[in-house]
């Protein structure tokens, strides 16, 4: 499927990106609503760290999610900066439609391999998600090509369900199978309740990029919920996957105690990956600079990463970090 | 080299050796000092929960490391459990004498790949530490076969200093070999300063088996200061390493601020491990339950980990927990 332009500069001269989601799965777990200018704060922060996709919302019903209520507005002050992919998630073809009059470059639309998660969590089986997603993509495929979202159906609970527990291997293969024939552009994985480890992640990237191919599988959501995150990540990049999901200081998921993190650190994930000179176009020390905005806004709520406070390594300097210096 | 008999129990029926190393590498980084027969109690309920190898405790002058000062008493203790391998830390001659007079299965000696580290922390050249394992090779060599302990020279800093930065690969390929002619059965390697990457994991464990051989490097120490000390276990484990050194609570290491623990922490790694499969022989709930004994004992330390707050995933079983259970 032809698409949005997915800005250049959010491809060019890295190895793997790094999908931001603390303005929409993080802050979807936190009590307190940010105010609307210190979310364009933070984005900006990011994207100035270099940060080159951000899913900086979710079109949800504000009743439901109050700290989201201003996704249309976020989106559309996103799209002003260069470079910048826009991304966001959907519930339901309401918030497609929504998504696709306000710009956004990718939509993701969640679908629990868990089908009494789906029903708890989105209020509708197997079938009416897939459905729905046929009639997102169906939309989609109305739209002037200059105008249509990247499109990512996000088999959500995917290494296990706090309801269900662990979910048979063919029904996911049939789910990703289901998302790609309802017309997404591509499936993504998502470890929802933190369950996944090393072996499972590559076992379950191996048996769908046999279901979907590997084109139709560049990305992972991962939590920390269990301290195997980057370890997980590390395998999901064994596997040829470009895409990680992350937050920055952690914030997301459903911390249980300190120092369960929800989401997968974004100031730690860019060291490892630079560390191992996989080149993410993020400087470091501008990234975790980015903190203070979310520590003034939200003070007392915790943040996670061992980055900002370890500090760099002697010595240590990144591809990412030498490149932006060099251009400004 | 022929040894002390490795107890039977510490490698049958598994498949990675986690070697608890909290009472010595833990304990020597908290002020307070933990009465001997809380170690005692901490080491049994351990080797209780399914842990084979346990670094009890350090041979150095009580002047300098008061908290260790009982190691030749936890050593013959620890020596009355059935099936545990006793391993200790020497800095040096003198240490190892002691050590081999109480009888430890295991020696590790310390040598530094930064030599201004070695020089601030044992005040030994490198040549002065190569000779020395020379002599505790010699003295080893002299005793009957069933009194000689397995000889580990363990190459410290070696993913960079913060002294000096990274170090030469030649420089470690140089030591390591050094220690091998010195006489140890084998080398370890050992991120003193939570240096380490994945990349960095795999690249150095290839250049130290290309020179001193497979079988001579099979186990890695870890620190989880900047939150990738699973990650690198797992890089540790893609190239055949067998040997995890870890610590209850990540108890350990110079901790910079909460949440930058020290060493890796135990009760996650064996999830880690057990959830990929591989059998640690550990039992996750009753190796979890030891924190107890360090939290009465040392009110106020923290204690890392997130299994401990997370718990299990739902379904989640271990073949380590159900060949205990069988035996019991």
């Amino acid at each position: 499927m032809q698409g949005l332009d997915i800005p250049d500069a959010a491809i060019s001269g890295i190895d793997i990106l790094v999908s931001e989601v603390g303005p929409r799965d993080g802050l979807q777990s936190v009590s307190q609503i940010m105010p609307t200018e210190t979310k364009k704060a933070w984005i900006n922060a990011e994207a100035a760290a270099g940060v080159r996709e951000i899913e900086v919302g979710s079109f949800v019903p504000a009743s439901i999610l109050p700290q989201l209520a201003d996704t249309a507005e976020i989106v559309a002050h996103a799209l002003t900066i260069p470079g910048l992919t826009v991304a966001v998630l959907v519930p339901n073809m309401r918030g497609a439609v929504a998504a696709i009059e306000a710009g956004a470059h990718k939509i993701t639309l969640p679908l629990s391999v868990s089908e009494t998660h789906s029903l708890r969590n989105l209020r509708r089986t197997h079938d009416q998600v897939l459905a729905e997603a046929k009639e997102i993509a169906g939309l989609i495929a109305t739209l002037p090509a200059e105008r249509r979202p990247h499109f990512e159906g996000s088999l959500s609970t995917a290494f296990g369900c706090t309801l269900e527990g662990p979910i048979p291997d063919a029904q996911i293969a049939r789910l990703a199978e289901g998302l790609m024939a309802a017309g997404c552009d591509e499936v993504g994985i998502s470890d929802t309740t933190g369950y996944a480890d090393p072996a499972a992640v590559k076992r379950l990237i191996a048996l769908l990029h046999g279901v979907v191919g590997v084109q139709a599988l560049t990305g992972i959501h991962l939590h920390n919920t269990r301290g195997l995150g980057l370890a997980n990540a590390l395998a999901a990049l064994d596997c040829g996957l470009t895409t990680l999901d992350s937050s920055l200081g952690g914030l997301g998921g459903c911390p249980f105690a300190p120092g369960a993190s929800g989401n997968i650190v974004t100031e730690d994930l860019v060291f490892m990956l630079e560390a191992m000179g996989l080149r993410t176009g993020i400087d470091i020390d501008r990234l975790t600079a980015v903190r203070d905005i979310l520590c003034r806004a939200m003070p007392g709520e915790p943040l996670y990463g061992f980055i900002p406070d370890a500090g760099l390594p002697l010595g240590f300097n990144t591809a990412g970090a030498r490149r932006i210096k060099e251009a400004s």
